[in-house]
C-alpha cells in the first residue's frame, strides 16, 4: 500500500516558493467561503513517528487564519476525560458550524502503537475500527468534511528523520526514547498502518497518503489536499449558505397502525394507595442506598424517559430524585436546543451532559427525540432519522462499555387515558399551564407516534441497553415499575 | 450573633403539615414565573457540621420543580478545575437564565474550617472575603438573585447531632471522623462564622441565619426563606419580563478630547525591511523555546488584544502564532456571543476559555469590549461598563495570581493612518472583504472610542496586568515591539 509513499519525491526550493503565493491566497479564500457557509471541517493528521506531523500542522495554520482554526492534541486525558467513555474527548472537540479543528492523531491516536506493540489484538484493532468508521461516517453525513492525511515514511527515511531529531538541539526534547523503540518495530508499524486505513478508507472519508521526507514536498501537498477537500465541499454546496434542512412533509400518518410493540403493554396494572405508600417507601430507601454505593463505586447512571404527553414522566422523575442524594444527581430537561448545541451533531448536546464517575444523569427527553417527535414533524429528513438508530445504538453501546448504568424507559398510556388527563388539566386551575394547543395537535398525529415508538423500540431495544415499557394508566402503578427496574438493575451493576 | 439562632424553635408535625402544602405550591408558582422571566437564582447553603445542610437541599429540590434546580458540590476539584484559579469551578456552574443552581457552601467551602483549624489567618480569610463581596455583588448587579443561608447549631446541639449521625446507619458513613475533631474546635469555628457572615453580609445579598436543629423548623424556615426571596425578586421585575437594558442613548461624543493616555505613543517607530526580518526571526525562535519551556514548567499564558479598527491586530497574531507550536496555544476570536454567553455575566465567555496549565489562549478582542465598543455603543449601561473596570481588575488578578502570564495589547495607529488603510482596502480586490460600512461608522466615534481607550488604560494597567500600548503606524514596528515584550514576560516569569 505504501508504495507509492516511498519515490522519493522532491521539490525544489524555488518550487515551492512559486506554487506558494497561489496556494496560500487560494486557501485563504476557501476558508473564508466556509466559514460564511457555516462548513465544518476536522483535519485528521495521523502517520509515522518522525514523520513532520507538528511541522505541517504549524504551517497550515501558518497559511490559513489561525483564527478559524482550532488544533487539538490527545495528550494523557484528565480525569474529567478518563472518567466518561473513552471517545468524550473527541465529541467535546469537534468544532463547530464554520470552524476548522485540527486533530493529531485524533480518534486513531493510540491504535497504531498499542496494535503494533501487541498491546491488543487485531480482533480488538478491527472493532476499533469498524466504531472509526461508523463514526466518520456519520459526522460525514452530518456534513462535517473530513480531511485525513497520513504521513509516510520508508524505514530507511524515518532511520534519517529520527537522526535528525535527536542532532538538532530545539526539537531535541520532542524526541522520546520510545520513537526508536517504534523504530524497531517500523514492519510491525507499517502492517498495522495499512490495516486501520484499509478498513477506514471508505468513500466519504478517504485516506490521503503523503510521502514525508521531504520537507517542502510533505507541506506542499498536504495543502493542496486541503485545497481540494474545501474547493470539492464548496462546489457540493455551490447553491448557497448551509440552510436547514428543507422540511419535507411529513411522512403520511399511518390509518390504521397493525399491532405495535405498544399494544403489548398490559395497561390494566394497578395499586391501591396503601400498596403504593409501603411499597414506595420501601423502594425509595433502598434506592438512596443503591446511589451511594454507586457513587461509592464511582459507577455511572444516566436514566432517561420517553412517553406520551401526559404520560407523567415529571412525577415519575421525582419520585425518584426524592429518593436521591440532590448532591448526586442531575436533571437534563431537553427542550429547544442552544444555538451552540444546533453548531453541532444531534447527539453533542447530550455527549456533553454526561455524568462523570459516581453520579447520576437523569434525561427528562432524550436523544430519542430525533426518532419521535423530530420524524414525525418532519424536523429530520428521512435519510436523518433513519440512520439515527445505529447512531444511537452505538452511543449507547459507548456508555455501557464504559461501565455505565444506562435506563430508558418510555411510560405508555392509553389515548382514552391521555384525553382524560388533557381536560383534567384543562380543568385544575393549578394544571392548565401543563395544556397547549401543540398537546392537541400531537395527539391528532397519535398513530404516526405510534409507529415512531414502535420503531425506536424494535430499532434501539439492545442487549446492553434494553428499553422498559412502563404501564402508565395507573400513575401509582408506573412509579412502582419505574422505582423498582432501577433498583434491580443498580443492585446487578453493583 | 448567633443567640437568635439558639432559641430551640420547633415545629410540630402538625404545624408543619399545614403549613406545607400552601408553601408547595407557592414555591413552585415563584419558580414556574422566575423561569418564565429569564431569571436566575443561586442558592447558598452553608453552616456547621450536623446542622442537616444535604437534607435540606433534598426537601428543597423536592419542593420545587427539580428539572430547573442544579446542585452542585465541590469535592476534590478535578484536575481540569485546578489547573484554572479556584474561582473557575464556581464559574462554570453559575446558572444560566432561568434555572436555579443549589450550591454547597459554594466560594465558601473551605474558609470556615481553613480558617478554624488555623490553616489561614485572619488577613488571609479577610482577604479572601473581599474577594467574595466583589463576587457577590457582581451577581446582584447583573440580576441574579442569591439566597444565602447559614445553618446554625448550639454546641450542645452539634454534639447531640453528631452523635445521631453516628447512630443512624444509612447517614453513619457520612460522618466523617473530621467532624469530631471540627467539634472540639466549636468555639473557633463560630467565631470564624462571624467573622465570614460579618464580612459578607451586605445590602444586596444578606444571610439567613437558620436555627437547625429541629428538622422541621429548619426545612420550613428555609422554605420561607427561598419564597420571599422569589417574591422579592418577581415583585421588582413585575413590569414583565427581563428584557435586554434599554439602550440609553449613547454618551455624547466629546467634541475634542484633551490630551489622552494614547497621545502618549510615539508612532514614529520604523523598522526597515533588512532589520525587521532579522529581529522577526531572532525572536520568533526564541518566542518557540519559551513557549516550550513554559508548557513544561506548566505555566499557562493570556494574550489579549484591543485595538482600532485596521490597526493590525491579526496580523500581529499571525508573527505570535507563527512562532509557537500550533499543539500549544488557542486562539479565540471574540464576535456576537453565543445565546449560551448571552444568558450569563458578560466575563462569563472568557473565565469558560481560560486555558489550562501548559497552554496559551489568545484572545482577538477580549472583555474589554465591555468598556469600548459597548459603552460607546450604548450596548451597556452607564452602570454597567462603570463597574466592570472593577470587575476585570479582580478577574485579572486572579489570573495572574494563579500564576497565568497575562499581556495585554492595544494597537494604537494615528487617525490618518486608518484612513490610509481603509482606502487600501477599498482599493485592494482581496482586501476588500474587511472593509465594511460599520468600519466606516466606527471611525466617525472615533473621539468617544479615544475617550474610552485612555479610561480604560487608566482604570485597567494594574501593577499585575499592566497595558501594553503599541506604535502601530508601521506594522513591522508593532510586530516586533509585540514579539519582543511577550518574550520578555514570559522569561522573566519562567
Amino acid at each position: 500500500m505504501f508504495e507509492a509513499a516511498e519515490l522519493g519525491r522532491k521539490i525544489s526550493k524555488q518550487e515551492f516558493a512559486e506554487q506558494l503565493p497561489a496556494l496560500r491566497a487560494e486557501l485563504l479564500q476557501s476558508q473564508q467561503a466556509l466559514k460564511a457557509k457555516g462548513l465544518s471541517v476536522v483535519v485528521l493528521i495521523a502517520g509515522l513517528d518522525g514523520a513532520g506531523k507538528a511541522e505541517v500542522v504549524n504551517r497550515l495554520n501558518e497559511w490559513l487564519d489561525p483564527r478559524g482554526i482550532d488544533t487539538h492534541t490527545f495528550w494523557q486525558p484528565s480525569d474529567e476525560e478518563r472518567e466518561r467513555p473513552p471517545w468524550w474527548r473527541y465529541w467535546r472537540v469537534l468544532p463547530s458550524h464554520g470552524r476548522i479543528a485540527v486533530l493529531f492523531g485524533g480518534w486513531y491516536s493510540d491504535l497504531l502503537p498499542r496494535r503494533a506493540c501487541g498491546e491488543i489484538k487485531n480482533k480488538t484493532l478491527d472493532r476499533e475500527l469498524d466504531r472509526v468508521a461508523a463514526f466518520e461516517h456519520m459526522l460525514a453525513a452530518d456534513g462535517i468534511l473530513l480531511v485525513k492525511l497520513w504521513f509516510h515514511l520508508s524505514k530507511q527515511d524515518q532511520r534519517k528523520r529520527l537522526k535528525q531529531l535527536e542532532k538538532s538541539s530545539p526539537t531535541h526534547w520532542r524526541l522520546l526514547p520510545r520513537d526508536w523503540e517504534h523504530y524497531k518495530l517500523y514492519a510491525k508499524f507499517v502492517k498495522t498502518a495499512e490495516r486501520i486505513i484499509r478498513r477506514t478508507n471508505t468513500g466519504p472519508c478517504p485516506w490521503h497518503l503523503v510521502e514525508a521526507m521531504d520537507d517542502r514536498y510533505r507541506d506542499l501537498t498536504a495543502g493542496q489536499v486541503l485545497l481540494a477537500s474545501f474547493q470539492q465541499l464548496l462546489k457540493n454546496h455551490a447553491s448557497g449558505p448551509l440552510s436547514p434542512p428543507p422540511v419535507p412533509a411529513p411522512p403520511p400518518t399511518p390509518k390504521s397502525v397493525q399491532r405495535t410493540i405498544l399494544d403489548q403493554v398490559d395497561l390494566n396494572g394497578r395499586f391501591s394507595e396503601a400498596a403504593y405508600r409501603e411499597a414506595l417507601k420501601k423502594l425509595q430507601r433502598k434506592l438512596n442506598r443503591l446511589v451511594w454505593a454507586a457513587h461509592d463505586q464511582r459507577r455511572s447512571t444516566v436514566l432517561l424517559f420517553e412517553g406520551w404527553d401526559a404520560a407523567g414522566k415529571g412525577s415519575a422523575i421525582r419520585r425518584l430524585t426524592e429518593a436521591m442524594d440532590a448532591r448526586l444527581y442531575r436533571i437534563i430537561p431537553i427542550a429547544a436546543p442552544t444555538d451552540e448545541e444546533k453548531a453541532h451533531h444531534y447527539l453533542w448536546r447530550f455527549w456533553r451532559h454526561l455524568p462523570r464517575s459516581g453520579w447520576v444523569t437523569i434525561f427528562d427527553r432524550s436523544w430519542y427525540g430525533r426518532v419521535l417527535v423530530e420524524r414525525v414533524e418532519g424536523f429530520a429528513r428521512e435519510e436523518e432519522w433513519k440512520r439515527a438508530y445505529l447512531e444511537i445504538n452505538d452511543f449507547e453501546e459507548q456508555l455501557v462499555e464504559h461501565g455505565m448504568v444506562l435506563l430508558k424507559f418510555w411510560i405508555h398510556i392509553s389515548k382514552a387515558e391521555q384525553l382524560r388527563r388533557f381536560k383534567e388539566r384543562e380543568r385544575v386551575s393549578y394544571k392548565r399551564h401543563k395544556i397547549t394547543p401543540e398537546d392537541w395537535r400531537n395527539r391528532e398525529k397519535w398513530p404516526a407516534y405510534e409507529a415512531a415508538v414502535n420503531d425506536m423500540v424494535a430499532g434501539t431495544s439492545t442487549e446492553f441497553a434494553p428499553w422498559t415499557l412502563v404501564a402508565g394508566n395507573d400513575k401509582k402503578f408506573a412509579r412502582i415499575q419505574i422505582l423498582k427496574t432501577v433498583c434491580e438493575r443498580l443492585e446487578a451493576a453493583l
